[in-house]
C-alpha cells in the first residue's frame, strides 16, 4: 500500500510499504480522509526523535496522520465491540495504562504518551491498525471527511469543556487557524456571546467572521487589548490562547476580566513571560490542556446533532500522492489555509 | 497622639499628631498591638507614591499600620453595630464600592482598592478612625496579640480557601516569611497531610518545623523539585508562592502533580517566566490571590475554636518609640525574625 513516511526535516516521502496486520485487540482501518495539523508540520519543519518511543517502539521513519475516518476492514478475532463495514474515527492517543495518570484515567498525561501518527504509523496511508478502544463509530449522518475533524475538534473542545465558560459568557480567542476557528465553534456552542478573534492574517480573520466571530482584530494593531476591554467592559471571561507565542500571551492574560482565565490550547515553544501583578489583581488563572480525554463520543454527537458545523474550516481536499507540495508546503506558505484534508486512495 | 508616619524612603518619623475624629458611619479605635508588614517593609524602603489615593485623598506623608486590634472608645451617632468598649480587629482595606468587582462584592478587587496603613492613616499610631463594616469583634478567648494577627493571617486563609486543596492532599510552600508560615498553619487546618516548606533561611525552616511542616528543605540546594516529587510519589496537589521570584516560581510550577495547582500569594516585582509546556502536559494552573474578602470572621473563629494557633508567628514585641531600629531595621536585617508586634501605648 501507499503511504507517506516521515524520514526527517523536510523528507516526507510517498513510499510502498506492506499492509500492516491485526494483533489481539486491534482493529484494521481503510482510511477515507486525514487532516494535516500544525504537529505535522512541526514534525515536518524539525524532523523527530530518533529514540524509539517507549509504547509503540517504533523510530522514523514513521508514516504520519492522527486526524483520519475510515471504514473497519478487519477485526481480531478478540474484538466484540466493533464489526467489518463499521464508518469510524480514531482516537489516536497511546498510553501505558499504568502510570499514576492512566490509573486515574488521564490517559492524555500519561508520562509516556504518544500519537498515532507521530510515534506509531498514521493515516497518511491506505490502512492502519489501531486498538479497538480508540475507535469511535460515526453515524450515518456524519461524513467521513467529518469525522477527519473530529481528532482536531476534539482538542477545542475538551480545552473549551475544561475552562470556567459558562453561558453568556464573552470570550476572547488569540490565533485563528484550525484549532483557534474549531475553538470559536465550540465556545459558540457552549453559549459564548461575544466571540473575539485576534490574528495577524486578515483572511483567516475572515474565516473566523464568517464561522461565527462577533468581532475580529488584527492581530497588527497597537490597541488589541484596549479594543477587547471596551468592547467587553473590562474583559472578557475566557482567553483562549491558540498561536502560542509570548505577544499573543500577554494579550491574553491582559484582556481576562476579574476571576476570568487564559486557557492555552497552543504548544509554546518557549518558556513565556507573565504579569503576575494581573494575576494577583484580577484573581485570574492560566491553565493548560494536551490533547483530549473521554470526549470523542460527544464530538461526534456535537457534530451529528448540528452543534458544531465543522465542515467550514476545510479548504482544501488532496491526494495522498500530492501531500508535500499541495499540503505541507501550501499549509506553511498559504496562510488562507486552514484544514487541508488528505485521500489516500483516489 | 504618637504616630509613626512614613515620609518617604528609608523616613518613618514618630510624630506627635492631632488624635482623629469620628465621621457618619464610623468608629475610634484605641490601637492594642499593631503588626509590621512586608508591605510595610516595601514602602519604607521605596517610599509611596506622591499622589493622594482616589478614596482617602491622602498622601504621604501617611501613619503606616494595616495589621492591628484594638479598643473601640468612640461610635458615630449613626453607628449601630458597634459599641464602646467593644474589642475589634480591623479589615483595612478601603475600596469604591461601585466598580465592576465592588457591585459583586469583589472588594479586594475594586480598581482603587488601597489600604488603611499605606494609603491612609493606619494602626501605628495611638489612635484610628475606621469605617464600622470594616471592624470585627474578638471573643474573649482571642487575645489582642491575636487580633493583630487576624490581618495576615486572612491573607494566607483566603488563598488556601480558594485554591483546589482538598484534606489529604499535599502541599508545598515556597517561602517561610510571615505568609509562609500563616499559609503552612491555614493548610495544616485544612486537612493536608505532607507539608513541604522551603525556604533559603535556616531560621525559617526550623520556625516551619515548630508549627508543623511535615519536611523542610533548604532552598540553597540543586535538587528541591527533584526531593517534592520523590517525597509525593510525583508532585503536590498545590504549590503556595510565598517569595514572589522566578526560582520559586520556577520550582513551584515543578513541583505539582498532574492536574495541580500553583497558588501565589506573594506579591511578584516582575513578570515570572512560566513553563507553559508543563502546564499542558499536567494541565496544573497558575493563579494568584490578592488580600481577601468576607473572611475576617471564619479567621477569628478559627483563632478562637483553637484551629489556628497564630501566636507562634510573633518573634518579638516592642514599643511604637523602637519601631524603625527595633521594628523595620531588625526585620531587614534578621531573617530569624517573622512576626514583630507594636504596641502605641505603654
Amino acid at each position: 500500500m501507499k503511504a507517506a513516511r516521515l524520514y526527517g526535516s523536510q523528507d516526507l516521502r510517498i513510499e510502498k510499504v506492506q499492509e500492516p496486520t491485526v494483533s489481539s485487540g486491534q482493529v484494521k482501518v481503510k482510511v477515507e480522509w486525514g487532516g494535516i495539523c500544525g504537529s505535522d508540520l512541526h514534525a515536518y519543519s524539525h524532523g523527530q526523535s530518533p529514540e524509539p518511543h517507549p509504547i509503540s517502539k517504533q523510530s522514523p521513519p514513521i508514516t504520519l496522520g492522527h486526524e483520519f475516518s475510515g471504514t473497519i476492514v478487519e477485526v481480531s478475532d478478540d474484538v466484540k465491540s466493533h464489526k467489518v463495514g463499521e464508518r469510524v474515527a480514531i482516537e489516536p492517543l497511546i498510553y501505558c495504562g499504568e502510570c499514576y495518570a492512566c490509573k486515574r484515567g488521564y490517559y492524555n498525561q500519561c508520562s509516556m504518551v504518544g500519537f498515532v501518527g507521530l510515534n506509531q504509523d498514521g493515516g497518511f496511508a491506505e490502512y492502519v491498525v489501531v486498538d479497538q478502544n480508540m475507535v469511535h463509530e460515526l453515524p450515518e449522518n456524519v461524513s467521513f471527511e467529518e469525522g477527519a475533524l473530529v481528532e482536531p475538534t476534539a482538542v477545542s473542545f475538551y480545552a473549551v469543556r475544561e475552562s470556567d465558560l459558562k453561558p453568556g459568557d464573552s470570550v476572547a480567542i488569540f490565533g485563528a487557524g484550525p484549532i483557534g476557528l474549531l475553538t470559536l465553534l465550540s465556545v459558540k456552542a457552549a453559549g459564548a456571546t461575544k466571540i473575539i478573534v485576534v490574528d495577524i492574517s486578515e483572511e483567516r480573520l475572515e474565516k473566523a467572521k464568517e464561522l461565527g466571530a462577533t468581532t475580529v482584530i488584527s492581530g497588527l494593531r497597537e490597541d488589541i487589548v484596549q479594543q477587547i476591554l471596551e468592547l467587553t467592559n473590562g474583559g472578557v471571561s475566557i482567553a483562549y490562547e491558540c498561536a502560542g507565542v509570548q505577544p499573543t500571551m500577554t494579550n491574553a492574560v491582559a484582556s481576562v476580566k476579574q476571576g476570568g482565565q487564559v486557557m492555552a490550547i497552543a504548544v509554546f515553544g518557549n518558556p513565556v513571560a507573565i504579569d503576575m501583578g494581573q494575576l494577583l489583581y484580577k484573581g485570574a488563572n492560566v491553565t493548560s490542556r494536551l490533547a483530549y480525554r473521554h470526549v470523542f463520543p460527544e464530538v461526534i454527537d456535537m457534530i451529528s446533532t448540528g452543534r458544531l458545523d465543522v465542515k467550514g474550516v476545510i479548504t482544501k481536499k488532496i491526494n495522498l500522492e500530492d501531500i508535500v507540495e499541495n499540503g505541507f508546503e501550501a499549509l506553511i506558505n498559504d496562510k488562507k489555509q486552514a484544514k487541508i484534508l488528505v485521500r489516500p486512495t483516489k
